[in-house]
């Protein structure tokens, strides 16, 4: 079930029913225009991440500022960005499944969708679903840059498998995607750029390689917040695919350098028992914010210190400062702020102290 | 917006679209039975926590097998299940807030509901909610017996707690809330039975004072699936409030002597990438299922190990065995089942291959 929305637009935010999560609209607005102007030197454009904030409004401004498109990683978020009016959709993924493809393929009836492959297996896939879908479907090459995950290797291999996406009837060869995800989240600048060095060096060569053989990339897709400015002045990738930039979360700022955005999302919890001496409880714990890259950051509120999460319950540890009293709303900042927007219904948009709006997360679960 | 189903009933499992929540339906209705059977001799009643299951379907059949009513954490939670049918409610955790308390009280009119307290401010708040709505509501008093995180201490406070709800016009003393999160986790037998041992007899000891003030305790509630023989057998608890035993996960599995029932939970995911020399990656990561108790096993598959996750990958390091293939279903069994169930719309009852029932995940995302 859908769950009821925790406020109304005019509320003040103590008044948000906890737990919410919480989108401060002045740092999340100031954060779309430094992304814009981060890039605007760099000729690389960006194509958002929607897997961060699965929301076609917020899709729709980030393209009235300069966003070229949305990247997914599914094919229902796809389906929720395109029924949202989003018109150029990259499934920044390999999608497998003829349910799954055959999904996919209708939605190029109303948007631009590409998708990606790293396999010939893959490509006679989306061969046959874009042949009975009646449609041409182009396909990103992925190749694997250091994240050992998916992708074909960069140069030949890749350069294999483009040839035969260019070859498939009802495919177009629409470009490499490189994402490098590990880079992401190292701590210190030089060890990100040592490894978007390495992954931008094997990425040009593999462009070079294909225009050898007569092919062009129309996109050269990857990057993320915590590595952006790299791909973005390397001259190899046209297209920058940030989502958390938006948001931020605890991780990113605990980086060496930060990237320079403001922290924008939070949960908006409330303190349930201050029983214990020394311990406030929150009623936010697993269910309500992910802790896969570290515990949520209690937000302004120096001495609070979020030590542990249960199911339902934060422990927040009281070791300075004014300490909360019981029905205290704090702001926590999420330790990794996806997985922690994919557990709401709602965005609580609030503005200087009041709810200003309401935004369904529109793709929450759309895990298929 | 609410997922479609993944399924229908009469496909086979191979044909379920991933990542899913399956249900082995022997394997759960085994476990319903094993619990009734071993607590049949104790004379302790099942309250079975909701939190776990979230769906008022399978809190019916709970009942049908012997549980008294059912245990939840969040009044969106009592929401659903009152709702859905279910005649007896106890929310096991403290309420605070106006709003909260005021939905909770409202339950009253078609629903048995009672509610914890662990302060004289909450005892307050309840019985100005009782008594807008009308109604008189049962309190529990929840004591800490060793998890530090709600509750007041055992003996004199609780009792005094205790006459304070009793001697409020609005309320009922409802009796003891008494559970040791913590303890259920630890690994030896030896450990738990320490652990439940001396909450059971702090637990005890409050009890026999608050019989020599007066006050008869209809409830004493605690215990989860991995220590409730313990407070079963103490002659103390009334109510055990186990959750994790219908379904089991990885972490309760990994107990030196784990709990006598079946991995009925499954996510179902399906292999997308084979690029990468002895890996496989799966479409099923952090918004798939829960890693804060560790990482997913892959179910009957020796020498397949679930290595890591990303937001939507699960990368498995195949290590000896069967190689899976490209498109392949893999059973993983969640670390943590209920964290994992909260990010589902649709369980998926499978017995003997095939899919035999849907059933909504109805409280997902009930966190108010």
């Amino acid at each position: 079930m859908l769950q009821p929305p925790p406020a109304e637009p005019g509320m003040r935010e103590e008044e948000v029913d906890t737990p919410a999560l919480l989108l401060d609209l002045d740092a999340f607005e100031a954060n779309l225009d430094a992304m814009a102007a981060l890039l605007a030197p760099t000729g690389a454009k960006l194509r958002a991440h929607a897997k961060t904030h699965k929301s076609p409004v917020i899709a729709r401004l980030q393209m009235e500022r300069g966003a070229i498109g949305q990247c997914v990683q599914k094919v229902a978020e796809a389906e929720i960005l395109a029924w949202g009016g989003i018109p150029d959709i990259l499934v920044s993924n390999e999608v497998v499944g003829p349910r799954k493809l055959a999904r996919l393929a209708a939605l190029a009836r109303i948007s631009r969708v590409a998708v990606c492959a790293d396999g010939a297996e893959q490509v006679a896939a989306y061969e046959a679903a874009a042949e009975a879908a009646g449609i041409r479907l182009p396909v990103l090459v992925e190749i694997d840059i250091g994240a050992a995950r998916c992708g074909v290797e960069p140069g030949p291999p890749a350069v294999a498998l483009a040839e035969r996406i260019a070859g498939s009837r009802h495919l177009i060869f629409g470009g490499l995607q490189a994402y490098h995800g590990s880079a992401q989240h190292k701590r210190s600048p030089a060890e990100r750029a040592a490894a978007i060095g390495g992954a931008a060096e094997a990425t040009r060569r593999t462009v070079e390689q294909l225009r050898q053989r007569g092919l062009d990339c129309p996109i050269v897709g990857g990057a993320g917040t915590g590595t952006f400015p790299l791909e973005a002045g390397s001259g190899v990738f046209t297209e920058i695919q940030a989502g958390s930039y938006a948001f931020m979360d605890a991780d990113y700022a605990r980086n060496e350098s930060p990237p320079p955005f403001r922290h924008a999302l939070f949960v908006l919890a409330t303190v349930m028992s201050r029983s214990i001496p020394g311990v406030a409880v929150v009623d936010a714990g697993h269910k309500a914010v992910a802790v896969d890259s570290g515990l949520p950051l209690v937000w302004e509120r120096p001495g609070l210190r979020f030590a542990g999460a249960s199911d339902e319950h934060g422990k927040i540890l009281v070791e300075g400062g004014a300490a909360p009293v019981l029905g205290e709303r704090l702001r926590l900042v999420p330790g990794h702020c996806d997985p922690t927007v994919d557990r709401y219904d709602w965005y609580v948009g609030v503005r200087r102290g009041r709810v200003e709006c309401l935004w369904p997360v529109a793709a929450r679960g759309a895990m298929a």
